[in-house]
Formats: structure tokens, C-alpha cells, sequence
């Protein structure tokens, strides 16, 4: 744990900037009364640099300004942006016995202590930012993920903009600045989507799309076994901490309704979800028992408390389910097997396949976004890419394309595990049969043989997917298939994650992600090591393994570091290079040129005895 | 620490088997004498499968009936072989106490207790297996790499190959059974190479070339800042244990000579060093007072003592030098740029580059095998492909042919940091201007920002580079930039590494390598806990974290795990599944799918609203 980060209790969550940093705030042009946070980076004045700003997911809880209070929740500063909008105020579905899994006394868990009265669709206006996005209507979350994507800084990116993006984009176009008509534009189409329930007040809105950063989700969340909701919240802040970009609550067994309603009433970044866990949940884990009223009542549940997405399975269809006997590892998805055991059992169609349009019309209502489920993503090497795989991909595109008649938002879920030579193959085949809605996958896996390190087979698959255009890439930690992750895993994850997209990012030709790989690149050459580890994205773990083999803290401004040691420096001999080349005249270096490549000829010509005429 | 390893003091080191595994030993139809070692993993008998055999670097210090002894060394088996061979004894070379950095009394590290007399070619008959091959001769080393690379499974390859080996191949051709003969061809065409100093008797020969198996390297190495001769020799043992399929000694500071002394005679894998880094020290660090007479000296001792492989940095040629002048990190590589400093301080070309054919001479008498060193690599992404790097690269191609010219193996170093998006260039450039020879790179890392983590950096990286052909990853541990790795980063960057190198093979269409991940695959999917530990390539961090979560031994047979519980399982629903399918005809499967797609017709003409017919 961090030493700026205070300590979790009851109630208590990690707070405190990052080293060297500070959340600051900008405003777009046409958006006075918009605050749009960054993190920037001060360096050493020997570096005679500017900040490096970063993009910062954090939320306030990285600002030592903010008052912070778990009970109160964050501020809901997204309610103004709603008075001018198509929605009504409601009374509310009522908390159920059900909705906490039937806990009671001392099992329950503390309800939140803020009660807020939901929003909804009032009348025939557009709501979704789909909606407005086609009636050319640009929403304060556009002109707010738009000043954010740019990080502030036009002049540092146009400047450099020529010499950076210099990636293959597999047909990505990042504009050197984004503007919010081009935000509004990606939205308008579908290629992009900014997950934001009416009923998430607490959002700092962030947009998920080939054409922007890459962005990672991390997955919390409470199960049968063991955890508790102080547990989550600080899982959640925890993991936005380190660069989570969107939260996964897979909370399953009691309590999921209360542990829910404080995660989000403390985020500031979109919680997903899977409703059909919770659906599940109250209808006592038995699959079969599942009905469309109970999912329904569900989705009104969590739409209400304000979940910015839904995964939903409805791609798993009964004529499918049989094309997995065959495999290795069947069906690995919970939601997909659930689903997989419901048609079985009924023999008959999926009831979200069959109700999807009355799904649409739910989350429409509140600005959920669809997370198009990968139930029957492969689970191993042997399964990728098979039919069934592709059979359900095929289907997310039919379901995209009514969603997108419906005004919904919608991504799809990816892959799972998968060789690296097929996964190209998972990219170009979801751009052309989900006509280009923002992909996002599990890893892939790149082999199955390394349990205990499966957030790098993994990292070394999401790197390449989001290279080829994966929009978002779902976090794996080092106890995926083993073990509930800990507050350990999961910034490990986060932070593999995060260099994984970045990579993903340069590689792309983004144009601004090579300007902090230059500052690091920077500090590293001129032995600033303080600003190196404050600029790499776990200045904790930089620091600690420098002082274990250096702990004085005059080896931190030494011109050495620990690999060579004083006497054998080889950036300290560059420095004489440096000094060299500058003494040099052009015709200096032409003649030495020339020299060399007649003297490489006579090399060749007489297979090497030259060597004895120029060493002599 | 492993539970079966024994633990360090001075001169113990790390033994026993790995968990379920024994050593096991074939013979090649026409070598009766070889003895070539394979792990056999047993699996639990519910699996009804044959053990698991993978390929084994760890060494008699993985087999319980082996008799360690590192004050007496490995014993010499290769020895045998050199009886027929052209070669000579001769009183070698006397160590000096500049060979030790002028170590005296306490601070002279222990000598090795047993003295070898070198060999050295005698004649004019083939002696490196690059001569034998071009002769047509099979020598022992090639039989025994062809019988290792099989893992004597030539039944289960060959079963299994038209369902696996659907790998994108970039060129790669590897056969479904390694023969001696194609060990031969490949590497008479300079494709592979089988580093085997005649004097490193003790060495279990292994091959590196595009179409084999990838493999890994460890780098070990006491340095100026501390660090002993036991330790470097268990670091040898520990990184080997876990899968290193070559070690390089990087040591500088004092001791060098009897530390490598140590661990060549106790290592059953081909050991790699930079000479440079010794004879800098012989001239008191001064990089100027350098001389071909010191550095031909510094050659001759360590191919005396059985080094495998050296790293030249031939390619530094002074033109070269002022192309890094505007590099965002100069020269990183410290062989170049202490060849650097030389040739600027001298105003002349390298004489590395100027005495190349005199190294080949000796390098040639004791079957040292080359690794062209990358002096120019690149230290950050700002720097990749740039003119100064693929300049030395064609350098090394042509050092390459001069090297083959005279009898010598070669490989060639590459980078280093390369964006995504830059690797493919690095490897088709080299396939290119270096004639085919194994290409050996240092990850490459595939962003700056993230120092802690640089393993998965360059694993992204390594395992691109390993599938576009790359034969050999120098591994990066999670302490690159920052400090010197310990026990504990030296395993996590092997066992990262392996993975990489996995994945590579994996997606070349290796036609052996997806018999592991399907084995794994199987027990996870059985729920056989022991077996996906046992199978993993770090079984005691598996287990470790499944236990964290799990740790009652009766949960290591339950039907469950701990990410869902036992009442909501993905896998045991597929198992239903399973029994549908069993159960269903032809026909009715036809039925479904033709049933579903008239559906899916109707649910697209409606726009949805069929769903209410259907659901009805």
C-alpha cells in the first residue's frame, strides 16, 4: 500500500495523490461549467520540462481538495446536466428480501445511508447518447470525454503529432486533437459509446472506442465465499487508483443488492454488470428456475440504482449450445452456461434471444449500455475461434444492429483464450459482422500452461487485440482460474492491463501516447530517477526495486545505477558520443562514411584479410 | 523456494524433482550411448491419460539419483565424444591475477577444485558443428538436439499434428519429427546453431534456430556492487531449474575468472558471455586503454574454460557512432558503448571490427559459437529501427558470412524497445541481411512507462518476435532498469519468459507445443486441481494461490472453484451439455439449427417483435 494512501477501515478508502502529482482541472471551450480532471506529473527542475499530464480515471479520491465520505457518496454533479432533459423523477422499485439474496439481521449488509429517487425516459425526446449523438446533439458527456481524451494539451500533441504517430492503425484514425463533433460523430454511428446511466450521477464520463485511448475495465465484486461491501468499495477506488478505466461488479450470493448501491454511489467511473447473476441469486442458483419476469425485474433494479452497462448473453442461442460438446472446455462463461442449462432444460429458445427487443426498451430508458455477452468465448487454445465462438458472434451483430434501432448503445464482449496467430482473425471478424460497435475481450490468453501468470499470457493477447482496434481490454490478475483475486492482484492486474493498452496505443499511432514513454525515456538517460519513477505507472514497485539494491537516498540523484556500476556506465560514455557528434562538421562525418564503406567493400573482397592493412 | 528444493548455503544448491515430475532419459534409434533427458509429468490416475513429457533444461539437478557435487562439477560425458574429433590437449593458458580483477587473499574467490586441461582444434578436419554439417557428418550433439527436440513422442506428434500445427508460420517449417538429418541441413545453411564448446564437457547439448523449439536465456552475473561465487552458481542452477535454455554470465568487477569457472563446471547448458566486459576490467575499467592483444587474450581464456557462445560487438564500426547523437537514450547496449568510447577516443575503427577474422580464427579452434552483439540497439521506443540500429544490423550480416566463411556458428542480438508496430520490421530486416542466421533478441519491450514491470513489457514483445522467428528471447526481469535481480525475479522472468517463448510456438504451428495447453485445459476443465498445478510452468505459485482462497487439501478434489462456488459452476453445467448433445440425433441437431435460423429470418424482418410469437 501506497505511503500517501491512507489506510482502509469501516468506511475508509484509499486516498491521497500519486507521487509528484496532482489532479487538476480543465474546461473545455463551449463547456465553462464542466471540471475535467487529469493527473499531471511535475518533474525535477533539472529536467527543465513542463508536466507530463496523464489521463486519470482516479476520480477525487486522488485529490487531497476533495472531501471524501463513503456514506454521503460523490458529489452527483451529472444531475444539472439533466434538467434541461426528456426525464421524470420516480418513485422507484422497492428493495426486496431477494434483492440482497434473503439476508437478514446481522447477515445483511448496511444499505446505503442516501436514499435517491430514480430517473427515467419521460417522453419521445432522445435520451441515449446514441440518441442525441444522431440528432446532432452534442451532451455535456461528449464535450466532456473529449476534453479529457486530449488530456489538455493540444500544443504538446499537435507539436509533436508529426514524429509520434507513426503506428499501424489497422484502419483506425485518431484525430491529433479530438473535438466533440468527432466524439458526437463515432457515437452517432455506433464505433463508440460512453456508458452513462441516467441514475450514475457520480460519473466522470469516458468514452469507449477504436478511435480513443484504450481503455481497461477491472472486475470486483463479493462471491459465495467470502468479502464484504467495505471490501468492494475500496476494491472499486482501489482499482480506478492504478487506472481502471470502467468497473466490473460480478458480485454473486447475498448482499449483491447493498454492495452494488455503495460501489456506485462511490464511483466515478461506469460499473458493469451481469444481471442475470443476480437473477439467478433470486431464484435460489437454480438455473432452470430462471424466468424473463425475474431477469426483467432485474434490469429495472440495477438500472435504477444507476449500472452504466449490462453484459447480457442473449447471443447464446439453443441451436448453438450443442456445437460445444465437442470442446476441450465447453462453456466457460457463467452467464453463458446458465443460459446454456436454461434452453436445455426447456428445450426452447433463450429467453434473452427472445426478449431482447423488451431489453432494448428497458435500458433505453436509462442510458444502460450494452455489453453484447461472449457466452460461449473459448476457454482454452483448442476451442478458440471454433464454430460455436463465431455462431454466437455472428448473432451480437444481428442483436447490435436492434439494439442500435432501439436507440441503445451497445459494445461486444470478446475472447477468452486465444493463439496468437488467431487473433486477428477475432478483430476483423467482429468489425465486419457487428459493423464496427467498440470490441471488448477478456485477455486473450495467448497459451494455457501458466496459471499463477495468467495476466501476462493474457497482457501479450490484449496487447496485440487493441493494437488491431479492441476498444476496451477486460483485466486478468495473476489468480485468474486459481483464486479470488486481493487487493495485491488487482493492482497488479490493473497496472498490466494498463501497459498493455498503452502498448496497444503507441502501436496504433496514437498521437499522444509516445509523449510519456519519451519523458520516462528522458529521465532515464539523464539519471533523474525520482522523475522515472514518478512518471511510470507504478511509482511504488519502480521505487522499491531500486532501493533494494540501492536504498541510499543519494543513489537516487547518482549519475549510475545499480546494472553497472560507477566505474562502467555505458549513458554516461554516450554523453561523450553526444559531444563528439557535435564537435563533428558535415564533411567530417560524410568523409568518415565514405572511408567506412570502402574500407567494408575491401572487407568482403578479400573475405577479411584487409583487417591486417587497416590494423597495422 | 520450492518445498522438494534443498536450500543454498555454501556451495548447496537448489535440487530434487518439480512436483509429479521424474527426469527420464531416451536414446536415439542410432545412438545407443546418448542419454538425453525429458521431464515426465504424472497425472492423476482419474485422468486416464500417459504422463506429460516436456523439455527438460534444469539438468541433473532436477534427478533424485543424481549425485550433486559442485566442488567436483557435472561429470564430463561430452568428453567421449571429442576422442575421434580433431582436436588436441595442450597446457592451457595460467590464470592471472588481472583474470580475477587483481582479487588477492580474502577478496580472491575460492579457485574451482578440480583443473581441466583444454582442448583445442589440431588439423585441418571439420570441428565445429557448422564444419561437420557442411561435411555431412551427424555428430553426437545433433542426434542427441534431434532426440531431445522430439521428447521421444513421436507417436503422440505425429497423432496430433494435422489437428495442432495450424499455426501462422511466417516461413517457419518445422517438421512434425526432428530428424538428425534436418538438424544437420539446418545447420549447414547457417539456420541453427548448437552452441557446444569443445571444452565444455559438461554440457546437454541443445539447438537454436527458428525451426525448433524458441528458447529462452537467463542472464546471471555478480557485479562491481556485490554478490558471490555460490550465489552466481545457484542462480545458474535456479534459473535452468525453471526453464533457462542458456545462461550468460555478465559478471564485471573482481573474480570474474573463477566465478565463471564455477558455473561452467557445474552447468549443463550452454553458457554465453561478453568478453569485453572481462578485458575492460583487465585494463582497470579505462574503455581507451583497450587493445586486441588483451581482448584476444581475454578470447582464448574463457574458450579455454568451455564459454559457448561470446557476444561481439564487431558491429560498433566508428562511422556508426555518430548516428546516436540525437537518440532520446544514446547508447544503451555497455559492449557498444564501450566500443564506443574506444574507437572515438582512438579516432579509428573498431578494432573489433578490424581483427573479426583473427576471432573467428579462435573461435573456430574450440567451436565458440558467435552471437553478434546489437550495440546500437535501441533503449527506448523514441530510438527503434533508426538509421543507427539497422546500420550495425547490416554489419552483422556481413560479420555473419565472414564468420560462416570461417568455419564458425552464428547468431545475431537484436533489440531491445520497440513499439508493437516496429517488431515485424526488426525480424524481416534480419532475415534478410543476415543470410537466416537464429536471430536472439532482448525482448524487445514494447513501451517505456512502466519500469517494475518490464518483464511483461518485453514479453509482449518477445512472444511477437518469437512467432515471426526469432529463435532465442534474452529474458528481462521485473527489475530491468531498476536494480539487480534476486532469486525470486530471476524465476518470474524465466517462467514469464517461457510462456512467451510457448506462445510463439504455439502460434508458428509448432506441431508438439498445444499437447501441453490441452493437458492443462483438460484437468481444468475435470476439475483435476493437482494435475493444472503439476502442469503448469510454476506449480508451486499455482498452488500457492489457489490455496490463498482454498486452502483445505479437500478442496483440491471438489468439483468447484473458488471464483464461483460450488453452487454456480460454469464447468459443471457444460457437463450437461455434454449429455445433450450425447443424447441428441442428426436429425433433431439439424432441426434446431434449421428451425433457429427461420427464427433469427423472422426476428430480423420485424425488427424484433417476432419474439412475441416465439415467446409466447
Amino acid at each position: 500500500m501506497s505511503k500517501q494512501a491512507s489506510t482502509t477501515s469501516t468506511h475508509e478508502v484509499s486516498t491521497g495523490a500519486l507521487p509528484a502529482s496532482r489532479r487538476i482541472y480543465t474546461s473545455p471551450e463551449l463547456g465553462a461549467n464542466l471540471r475535467v480532471p487529469h493527473r499531471e506529473i511535475t518533474l525535477h527542475e533539472t529536467a527543465k520540462e513542463p508536466p507530463v499530464r496523464v489521463y486519470d480515471p482516479s476520480g477525487p479520491y486522488t485529490d487531497p481538495e476533495a472531501n471524501i465520505d463513503v456514506q454521503a457518496g460523490l458529489p452527483r454533479n451529472r444531475l444539472d446536466w439533466l434538467k434541461d432533459r426528456d426525464v421524470e423523477r420516480y418513485i422507484g422499485r422497492a428493495v426486496r428480501l431477494e434483492d440482497n439474496g434473503g439476508a437478514t439481521g446481522k447477515y445483511l449488509a448496511e444499505a446505503f445511508p442516501v436514499q435517491h429517487t430514480p430517473y427515467r425516459k419521460a417522453g419521445n425526446q432522445p435520451l441515449t447518447q446514441l440518441e442525441y449523438a444522431r440528432a446532432g446533439i452534442i451532451t455535456e458527456e461528449m464535450r466532456y470525454v473529449a476534453e479529457r481524451e486530449n488530456l489538455g494539451r493540444r500544443q504538446a500533441v499537435e507539436g509533436a503529432a508529426d514524429k509520434v504517430a507513426d503506428g499501424e492503425s489497422f484502419g483506425v484514425q485518431i484525430p491529433t486533437h479530438i473535438t466533440p463533433e468527432f466524439v458526437r460523430d463515432e457515437i452517432a454511428c455506433g464505433r463508440a459509446i460512453i456508458p452513462a446511466n441516467i441514475n450514475h450521477a457520480e460519473l466522470e464520463p469516458m468514452i469507449i472506442g477504436r478511435n480513443f485511448l484504450v481503455k481497461i475495465n477491472a472486475n470486483i465484486g463479493n462471491s459465495a465465499l467470502g468479502s464484504s461491501v467495505e471490501e468492494e468499495v475500496e476494491k472499486m477506488v482501489w482499482a480506478i487508483r492504478w487506472g481502471g478505466d470502467t468497473v466490473m461488479d460480478l458480485s454473486t450470493g447475498r448482499n449483491i443488492h447493498n454492495t452494488r448501491e455503495w460501489i456506485l454511489r462511490n464511483s466515478p467511473v461506469p460499473i458493469g454488470t451481469v444481471p442475470i447473476y443476480q437473477a439467478l441469486e433470486k431464484v435460489g442458483g437454480v438455473a432452470e428456475d430462471l424466468t424473463w419476469e425475474v431477469f426483467r425485474d432485474t434490469l429495472i433494479e440495477q438500472a435504477e440504482q444507476g449500472v452504466d452497462y449490462f453484459t447480457i448473453h442473449a447471443g447464446v442461442r439453443l441451436s448453438y449450445i450443442h456445437l460445444t460438446a465437442e470442446r476441450v472446455t465447453g462453456i466457460v462463461s457463467r452467464g453463458g452456461s446458465i443460459m446454456a442449462k436454461w434452453c436445455l432444460h426447456h428445450h426452447r429458445e433463450s429467453f434473452l434471444y427472445e426478449h431482447f427487443v423488451d431489453i432494448c426498451e428497458i435500458m433505453r430508458k436509462y442510458d444502460v449500455s450494452f455489453s453484447l455477452g461472449d457466452g460461449l468465448r473459448p476457454g482454452s487454445i483448442a476451442d478458440a475461434n471454433d464454430r460455436a465462438q463465431f455462431a454466437e458472434l455472428e448473432t451480437l451483430g444481428e442483436l447490435c444492429d436492434v439494439a442500435w434501432q432501439h436507440g441503445c448503445q451497445v459494445m461486444i464482449e470478446g475472447p477468452g483464450h486465444v493463439p496468437m496467430h488467431k487473433i486477428r482473425e477475432n478483430m476483423t471478424k467482429q468489425l465486419e459482422v457487428c459493423g464496427e460497435a467498440p470490441f471488448y475481450t477478456l485477455g486473450p490468453l495467448t497459451t494455457d500452461i501458466a496459471p499463477g501468470y495468467d495476466h501476462i499470457t493474457s497482457a501479450i493477447g490484449a496487447a496485440q487485440i487493441g493494437w488491431y482496434g479492441t476498444a476496451m481490454l477486460c483485466y486478468v490478475t495473476p489468480k485468474e482460474h486459481l483464486g479470488l483475486p486481493d487487493r495485491d492482484d488487482v493492482k497488479v492486474g490493473v497496472v498490466t492491463y494498463k501497459l498493455a493498452a498503452h502498448a496497444a496505443d503507441l502501436a496504433k499511432g496514437h498521437p499522444a501516447a509516445q509523449i510519456r514513454d519519451d519523458a520516462v525515456s528522458r529521465a532515464r538517460f539523464e539519471f533523474r530517477w525520482e522523475d522515472q519513477f514518478n512518471l511510470s505507472l507504478d511509482p511504488e514497485t519502480a521505487r522499491q526495486y531500486h532501493d533494494q539494491t540501492l536504498p541510499k537516498e543519494a543513489h537516487k540523484t547518482s549519475h549510475f545505477c545499480s546494472m553497472c556500476g560507477p566505474k562502467f556506465c555505458s549513458m554516461k560514455i554516450t554523453q561523450d558520443v553526444r559531444d563528439y557528434a557535435d564537435a563533428m562538421t558535415d564533411n567530417e562525418k560524410a568523409d568518415i562514411e565514405r572511408g567506412m564503406e570502402e574500407m567494408k567493400y575491401k572487407f568482403r573482397e578479400k573475405g577479411g584479410e584487409i583487417y591486417l592493412e587497416a590494423g597495422e
